[in-house]
């Protein structure tokens, strides 16, 4: 039988691709998915082969509430909570249902390039505003509102995508006062918040939530996997009613009721929370031995050590052009995504993301090695 | 444990809903998706678990080619498919993508209630054209064209919700030239294709395409089960290009590679086909019994035998009001839909539209007895 392709990326035998940014095919829990199937459809509940609730099948609402009030040390109220297709399929209904074309939203510099697509296919206007190393620069956000008026902020704040760096309680605090001040929401990209090596990042945005315009977005992609399609918005209830009751959702039901009933297996025989705990303990290694090998063979490169996440984001001096780096990389077989990618300004031309979660140690060291002979 | 509601609709017992145009839930195919569950995580790859090719598994499209070109009696290609995750979605995206709040779409007179809600959350203005025993009235569509240019006309060719009749192969190559004419998408609703009990309809829509302009819509909610979240698109590439390259695509992957990969094993070990042949049957069963039941026992009320589908829709003498019928059918434990809610101009208040896929047969005549002690 012909090859055909199945998965959305496909690297070339003998390649190392720093600008991977999803989980090894690899290390992905095919076994405990499978224990976790078998465990539901054994059950004999035909019922989550049905149309499920809009707001998601209130048994895995109840599971993940446990399991996230664990993980993250304070109280998930499952009515506090919607199950969605991802954060893609959230972020693409959160712009369906809050703006129209025309509308302005702000997202950080740089940005999760991705999300940028979906901001312009709902032919909305981008204005971007700067992070450092505890995340927003709360004055920075400060002086554009008094330009625009933004529907939201799209914000990743927790070992973000691709600077690595994370947002402060004392600024996701300020962050929300902004909000309330100017009657704006905020869409906080939490996929990386459970991926924690050194050190806890603050709880999740929702939690800073003091007036009802904070929408928490949580995935399965990275803490289990990305084919399941499945995520969760958390938030107070008045924020989910119009996602639980629009149009889409009244007709098809649930977003993957079937693919949540098997995740509700995962996470109450306990595999979820085993499985994480592999990752951090993967990633983390990973992170350490990446970290050490740029220091050693590429001490030109400038960065900061990320807490958690997937990503290393560092720089060259002034006036390199990483896109044209990559271009010489390509020929020794070695990639990275080039700093330009996320940025809404054309700017970070002298910068460049490593994603650490995608090779194992001895190919991270392979790669480095690779690009110290290009940049020195 | 306290109880709590997993399924969209739950009817309180002792009921029957003629309402309800969903397949009970006793007869979903639970064993035989196990059996596919098995089959494929037993496969051992983890691909499965990975993002997506986001038009969708190329061994599944291979699969699904080849299903549906046995249905069909006609080739379909592969590439000419696009997995999506259910017609709901593949009508969302279709709006978020073809169209800006304000432009006008073309709707039938009557048409799937639901499917209004979706253009609603668009902004869309929807303006409706009628039907007849053969689906839409071309001369009728030709006059709306003068005053109105939409976007497209969403169509339900085969089986139609809720009125039952096909749109005839005439017909279908008339709406061709006129969406060359007038430059407009026809985007078909092909939900009841397969289920056909008495006579075999004309091809999808797609097959009349002339001018790539039709997207025809499948899904597995009826022919397998509503809580996988999976259905299809098949068209000319070029229509399916801008949803495969789109932002969300881009960011999420494929739309739901995991259970795609289980129904790939429903359709290779034959299950599919099987159960599509039981679902036939048992349909076919039942709508000749609500019909029979019907006939016999609420003579005044009139109808056109339906050839397939889900659906008898039915009126009373003018003048009478069905939503007030309603009110009074529900004191006695029984239930319809009122044909006002699939009208977007306030008609059909004499109209009823019945159900004869969720209950079995001693339900449905049961439910008509019911009716008939208010109906004379």
């Amino acid at each position: 039988m012909a090859k055909v392709q199945v998965a959305q990326i496909s690297v070339p035998e003998g390649w190392i691709d720093f600008g991977i940014g999803q989980p090894h095919v690899d290390i992905l829990p095919l076994d405990q998915l499978t224990r976790a199937a078998t465990h539901r459809l054994q059950q004999g509940d035909r019922n989550i082969l049905q149309y499920g609730m809009q707001q998601g099948n209130g048994n895995f609402r109840g599971s993940l509430s446990q399991f996230l009030s664990t993980e993250y040390g304070a109280p998930v109220d499952p009515d506090h909570l919607f199950i969605t297709a991802g954060i893609s399929q959230a972020l693409d209904q959160i712009c369906a249902l809050h703006t129209r074309p025309g509308d302005t939203v702000f997202v950080e510099e740089p940005s999760y390039f991705l999300a940028l697509r979906i901001f312009a296919d709902h032919g909305l206007k981008v204005i971007s505003t700067p992070i450092d190393e505890n995340g927003l620069i709360i004055e920075a956000l400060e002086e554009k509102l008094v330009k625009h008026k933004p529907v939201f902020i799209y914000t990743i704040p927790s070992f973000h995508n691709p600077a690595g760096v994370t947002l402060s309680a004392n600024r996701r605090e300020k962050l929300v006062s902004l909000g309330e001040k100017h009657d704006f929401l905020i869409v906080a990209d939490e996929v990386y918040q459970m991926l924690a090596y050194t050190s806890t990042p603050p709880l999740p945005m929702t939690y800073f939530d003091t007036s009802e315009r904070v929408l928490s977005l949580g995935s399965f992609s990275k803490i289990l996997a990305p084919g399941l399609r499945l995520g969760w918005m958390q938030a107070k209830p008045s924020l989910l009613e119009p996602f639980i009751v629009c149009g889409y959702l009244d007709s098809g039901g649930g977003l993957n009721p079937f693919v949540s009933s098997i995740v509700n297996s995962m996470i109450e025989l306990g595999l979820q929370k085993d499985y994480l705990n592999f990752l951090r303990k993967t990633y983390r290694d990973r992170m350490v031995a990446l970290n050490k090998a740029l220091r050693q063979h590429i001490p030109v490169l400038r960065f900061t050590d990320p807490d958690g996440g997937y990503f290393i984001w560092s720089y060259l001096p002034e006036g390199t052009d990483t896109e044209a780096l990559l271009a010489e990389a390509k020929k020794r077989q070695v990639g990275f995504q080039p700093g330009i990618k996320f940025s809404s300004a054309k700017g970070f031309c002298n910068y460049l993301r490593f994603c650490f979660a995608f090779y194992g140690e001895e190919d991270l060291m392979e790669g480095v090695e690779r690009l110290s002979r290009i940049i020195r």
